[in-house]
């Protein structure tokens, strides 16, 4: 897992050249070039090959995927959303660019990642990278990952139109599991398929996506800011909809562990050692009982 | 032309549905609803009438471009960035739907226009589609309409890298010209044109785009609130860099008349009525000679 971070790394520090004007793309790589786990593009990248796949051939989309996600935090610590003044143990980009710049490299890493894909992706078909830029404008936008992000904002004002449980689920569906799902989905498509198999991994990556969320609120309750890189205890302290707040951090303990059994059955006759080692990092802390 | 306007803002508004949550679509279409020009869209279109093209298969692109234009209205407004209350004569985003609804409503748009040009060119080859992607993911990033935005902010806090006269044309062959080459060359795309005419009707944008920014510049100096429905004369209270304040009004003028004459020129023998009315328009106000 090591050596692919280190791929991973390795071609998003590449794919963007810092040219004029320069400040642009040094906002875009500052957050981008965090040491981070890069558990989307890993996940993208092992889907493809347990499916019989080039990694070489998903590699340009495998990185796509993670700035999305970078543009999301970006956009995410800005004052007016969650007003983070941190990400990974650094400060976050406003912080260090100014908001303007903030808002605008958010903006420059959504329309580079499609870019990225529609200009690296040399071993697949027209067809493939069509599907695949598809999947990634439906999951990035206003029907995945910026849904829930609405409900979230709305939910912590305290508006919501569906239930408590339904609201949580919604936005997490989203919010969180929309790129894991878009990871495995792409990683499935660079591999050729078929529809079945992307909607099995799909459903990995849904239950995954709860799993990791949960996972997050019970970290975000019990751990310290020195453990996480970032500020902890706000979801307590704003009284925000989490699963520890709902559902209390034994119940979402048992919830976490009902999706990580599920995604250990739907994963296991691939014998990745990649997403076994993601799902027993994430178990660990937790605990197996 | 009146009719083309209509039946783009009747596809913008339809091709936007209100679902769950209903804020983030509500928010991308308030500030795209708002009657506008609908310039981009129109030269989009009306290129590829002209070329021998079917303007069904351009409406998707055409208007994915104005949502592009619009996200950068929705986030150059934000307290952060322009900081403007108003935007065709309205509220702008921000103000209605709060700032976090407003960056994810720019986000959504941009997400949402590549979305709309795969699902809705039905009579486009896969090719085609994806060579307007690519042109779309050029022109709306760090290389296009962003790089504009951010050397725009620079040259305002005081910061250059180039000269003035320099820096200025940067900006607004990025900022201001950028959606109007996206607006030709794709456009162009759909009507099957080959390189040479991209070029042709890409230099004309070019043209087109700085007279448009001058235009812009002289009608902040000399017009009020009630005739351009924004905030007027913020440029010469916050001592910006314009062509007005870099050439004079005067010389302003001048190199306006040049610019547009040559885009007279270029298109003459399409013997379209619509570039000609777009072009006499923008003339009126400033005169001939």
């Amino acid at each position: 897992m090591k050596e692919l971070i280190e791929l991973i790394d390795k071609h998003l520090d590449e794919y963007i050249a810092i040219v004029y004007p320069e400040d642009i793309f040094k906002a875009m790589k500052y957050t981008l070039m965090l040491p981070g786990k890069r558990l989307r593009p890993v996940m993208c990248l092992e889907t493809t090959r347990i499916l019989g796949g080039d990694i070489n051939n998903a590699m340009p989309s495998a990185c796509a995927i993670e700035m999305l996600h970078v543009q999301s935090l970006i956009h995410d610590d800005l004052p007016c959303m969650d007003n983070d003044d941190f990400r990974r143990g650094k400060p976050s980009n406003h912080k260090v660019f100014g908001e303007a710049n903030a808002v605008l490299a958010g903006d420059a890493l959504l329309t580079f990642a499609p870019q990225l894909i529609i200009e690296k992706s040399k071993g697949l078909t027209t067809e493939q990278i069509l599907r695949i830029l598809h999947e990634y404008t439906k999951f990035a936008g206003a029907y995945g990952l910026i849904a829930g992000q609405v409900v979230d904002i709305e939910s912590e004002g305290g508006k919501l139109v569906k239930s408590p449980k339904e609201t949580l689920d919604f936005i997490h569906l989203n919010k969180t599991a929309a790129l894991f799902r878009l990871a495995v989905r792409i990683g499935a498509v660079a591999a050729c398929a078929d529809e079945t198999i992307i909607e099995k991994f799909d459903n990995f990556a849904k239950k995954f996506g709860l799993a990791f969320q949960i996972y997050d609120d019970i970290m975000d309750e019990i751990s310290s800011f020195e453990e996480l890189g970032k500020t902890t205890g706000k979801d307590k302290n704003s009284g925000k909809l989490t699963y520890v707040s709902l559902y209390g951090l034994e119940e979402a303990e048992n919830k976490f562990r009902y999706h990580i059994k599920e995604c250990y059955d739907i994963i296991d006759k691939y014998k990745s050692d990649i997403f076994k080692e993601i799902l027993d990092k994430l178990s660990q802390r937790i605990g197996s009982n």
